[in-house]
């Protein structure tokens, strides 16, 4: 951390926060500038932090210096995160498109969306079983039921399964039913299921907050791996703008940034993060060619008829096309599909 | 919701758009403009939304029209909502101060905390015994022990209690010892637990998500009302915006927005707003002038000491002042205080 | 200026930041912290910055310390800034309310205006004469019949009258005809119009960009002091956020944050801000309660006929009103009105 | 538009509205809905929004329907601008890259640069004389001298040269030495500038305004369109967003959206969006892969001595790798380059 004093700081209250740090064990080095005294002070930054410095008068500011994190970064784990979900390695030199309808509605409806998914080239059949919705009048999702007809599907196709969970008892039922779980933006801070995910020892999905840095983001994973679970992937969804032409603004630099920072695999959900399926293929290209490591696309067999983000998902034919378009995009920057 | 189509839309494309309609049951008029149709659809917003009209060819938006919450709207209940806690009426003529540190640290600490809010004119003591804190190596607060230390400071000093829960479990220990209870602004969208506290009859303060729009914040409100707990209180605590100046950026704004379409009261976090203990007094007046029915404001024994948010928390001394200056602001928008 | 060095560099890496630093003739101090070098560079930091170190090998990020700002700073005076309009003082005792109409659109309607103005109390009498509008079609103003027409109106009510300035030419007819001028948030950094008012030697009102920085604004007010007009008035307009109930966020921290940091006064729009005539009484309150030196708040004779922003237009009636509950507000703060 | 009467509006209030729009010559058709009134205004957006509807009483919103942009729009020109400069082709079939320092500073620099530029296959040359900076003490370029440079580097080199232009005086310089001027994000709306550039007939390069709707930015090329000038080029370069980590965030999915709505060409200019020379190539591709029609990139022969922005610019052999990796990810999605 470096202390900012004010330029008007007092020998006195210079003293005080060297006399803190001091107490508490940590080493204070003095930079006379121009015109006021900078304090970089060594330690733990978590630990200097709590000693609430920016409280005493004569300090204009604290500026932490280290990352907050430790075992998600790329200083901790130099090599890159694969993470296995059955066959399947996301991750790795392939390109990973997971695709699958935003709420589970029926046998018949998965069925068919998974098939779709596996014939266009998918890897893993997603579906929502346990739906946060904004109005609790909106459908919630077929719950436990829906789970079931995930494994069925799954099975049939020949797919892995991923499903978002929203608190402990969806994460059990998940952890029985599927081969991977999903954590929403709305719950990425939610730490005690972060938490029970961490003790539950299944790959999971960890998509970023509507509003969360990058910084958060990995903070939130951390309290993952943490408690013992490292098959994390991290989920770049669009974050919240004053932009409204599309639902969110996809930030495709967060690839790059997460890549250097961290060793987890990092996907793009181009459909939540447009809400417009006619911009999906588009961002989906731009996604692989930043550096994604895969996908997570909504397909519908059906979309006009969905009970929930209809507008976002692509029918099979546009998810075809999507597929068959953004193959040459992935060699292009030496990647599998 | 009106649906818009696009100016080159072919007659088949608007009849399959009133034939959906029709065969939901929903009326559509037709208004022929300038250089495109327009389709008024009458009947249940959230019916017709779920029709997906929007992945229709020739159709370019679907604009929604009424308000999507119905319990918490002024038009179910004109008359303002006066929540009870105890003896302390929240949304009446008074303007209800609400104190106490960020986190419950020792006995001692919350006893001092609690006996200068008393003394100063806070109505209620608060505390966090449950901290949902970005790093998991961070203080995660003294939990049920810090529950038991907040019933005895508040029956010490004689005011009700309030503190945050984060899940179902954290939310019974809390019903036991406490008067209210707390969601906060991360939990804001945690809907299994926003319809647990719905059903579990406490009163609650639901604060504003960082990145939640008004409409979104009354929304997290009708899941409560909507599992019949009706004695919900909304806090604004600032928003997330692009200046980092201060913390969030508090949006007063929402106070008279809030009083025109809803009949819940409406507190003001102005530590957590500014993240700086010397805004706290112009943001604490100016929310009071807005309309604001109370504030939840952090007041710690000593800031610099604080195992938590410390640079925000007045000190016994700042409170005092703050009350004093208070009262006038008050008194000049006729309320007692 | 504080250089972050990544927890690989080597020592040559750190060797050439030295080297660099002191070949420009900065001092630069080393920190060695737990598992990485911090230096910091003493000297200016403009300076320090256009030497671009962030390039360096080794160097991870570059984290300035000192404030840019200087002549605007309240380091460099004291003592509040009085600008004198004729004989309006504003920055003093007295909270001033300016007020008039959006668009200038006739004799009759700024007269008109300008009498409620000056009988409810209003002390100046505000009017476009040239509109910037988002659209090439929208009513762009009367220009210099408009500043005609305030100059009459200003005199026929004995009100010292503004307008805002679009470029070098607005700005030499405006000072012709008007008492003082203001730049609107579009053109907040437009520097050559900064430039252009720092020579003219008349009292000038800067709003804040949609999307500036509280530190951008103090910078754009620097340029017009540098150049020798010291006669500036900030003025908080709302700041664009992801929130769509309002039309902009009203920033009110920015009152206390912008009296601490500089001695210059500040005003509040609460019509621009929220762009609802409705929303203007509160947060006028909330403004003066946070301690704001006055108001510009738009009043039409008839607003819906306005041919500019007549949503948000106080008409004479809803003008009284403010007036009168704003008082006991201002006196509550010790302001008088 | 579409005008939404309150639940609670009377009989009285709903003939009001459709008195005046029939007054001023629009019709009004009635929606009776289940528990309001929808009447849908069919006329000029502009026109009606003039008539400030919102302000009567019984009125809650007005929605406007159709886009307020003309000559931009897709609707108005269904094939693409290409705009020439020189012999380059911008919005064709080849990907365009431009490339240069951010500030010229010397004869030299601007010759190494334009060298590189050519030999890596860059089409046009940049650089600024003209420099915006958010400090009046910073380095403000050196102005005709500036161009003076780029015109003989620009020859030297077989390469038309852009940059910007920031009022009337610098246009006119600019239009003399060089072959296509560019307006910053800074200047989007300065519309006395966007009027002085439509009436020049120059191509010219439109930024996206740091907090810019895609709406207000096409209004913006409206501007200059509707003064007679169609060589408009727009460029994406980054958003203000409450992210920290990088210094803009590049919006892409801005791409398929303006190429939807508009039939203007589009660049992404990298360099400023991240705000750090690393992550330049990735977001290079994914711009690329989205469908820029070119890239806007700083090339500085010694970024480390950069004037202006050195952590953002790439060096020769940085510059070189980037376009040799492009080139395959164009060809991916059927561009030239």
């Amino acid at each position: 951390m470096v202390i900012v004093m004010t330029p008007n700081a007092t020998q006195t209250q210079i003293e005080k926060v060297n006399k803190i740090l001091a107490e508490y064990g940590f080493a204070g080095h003095m930079i006379t500038g121009v015109n006021r005294i900078v304090i970089g002070a060594v330690g733990d930054r978590q630990a200097i932090a709590s000693l609430g410095l920016e409280t005493l008068a004569g300090v204009e500011k604290v500026v932490p210096i280290r990352r907050p994190y430790k075992l998600v970064s790329r200083e901790a784990k130099e090599e890159n995160t694969i993470v296995h979900v059955k066959d399947v390695a996301i991750g790795g030199d392939a390109v990973t498109v997971i695709g699958g309808p935003c709420a589970i509605e029926s046998v018949e409806q998965v069925m068919r969306a998974a098939e779709e998914v596996r014939r266009c080239g998918g890897k893993i059949l997603r579906g929502g079983a346990f739906k946060p919705r904004t109005s609790p009048y909106a459908f919630q999702g077929l719950e436990e039921e829906g789970l079931k007809i995930m494994r069925i599907a799954g099975r049939f196709a020949g797919l892995p399964t991923v499903s978002e969970v929203i608190d402990e008892a969806s994460l059990e039922l998940a952890s029985q039913y599927l081969d991977m779980v999903q954590i929403g933006a709305r719950n990425m801070q939610n730490f005690r299921l972060l938490q029970a995910v961490g003790r539950a020892r299944i790959p999971v999905i960890l998509k970023r907050g509507l509003s969360a840095t990058i910084e958060e983001w990995l903070m939130a994973a951390e309290y993952i791996l943490s408690e013992g679970n490292s098959q994390v992937i991290l989920c770049e969804r669009g974050i919240r703008t004053y932009e409204t032409a599309t639902r969110n603004t996809l930030d495709l630099s967060a690839i790059p940034l997460v890549k250097e920072l961290s060793h987890l695999p990092i996907l793009v959900d181009p459909s939540h993060a447009t809400g417009a399926s006619r911009l999906v293929k588009s961002m989906s290209k731009a996604a692989v060619a930043a550096g994604a490591d895969g996908l997570l696309v909504e397909v519908h067999p059906e979309p006009c008829r969905a009970l929930c983000d209809g507008p976002q998902s692509l029918d099979p034919e546009g998810f075809e096309v999507l597929m068959k378009e953004l193959a040459p995009v992935a060699r292009a920057v030496n990647r599998l599909m």
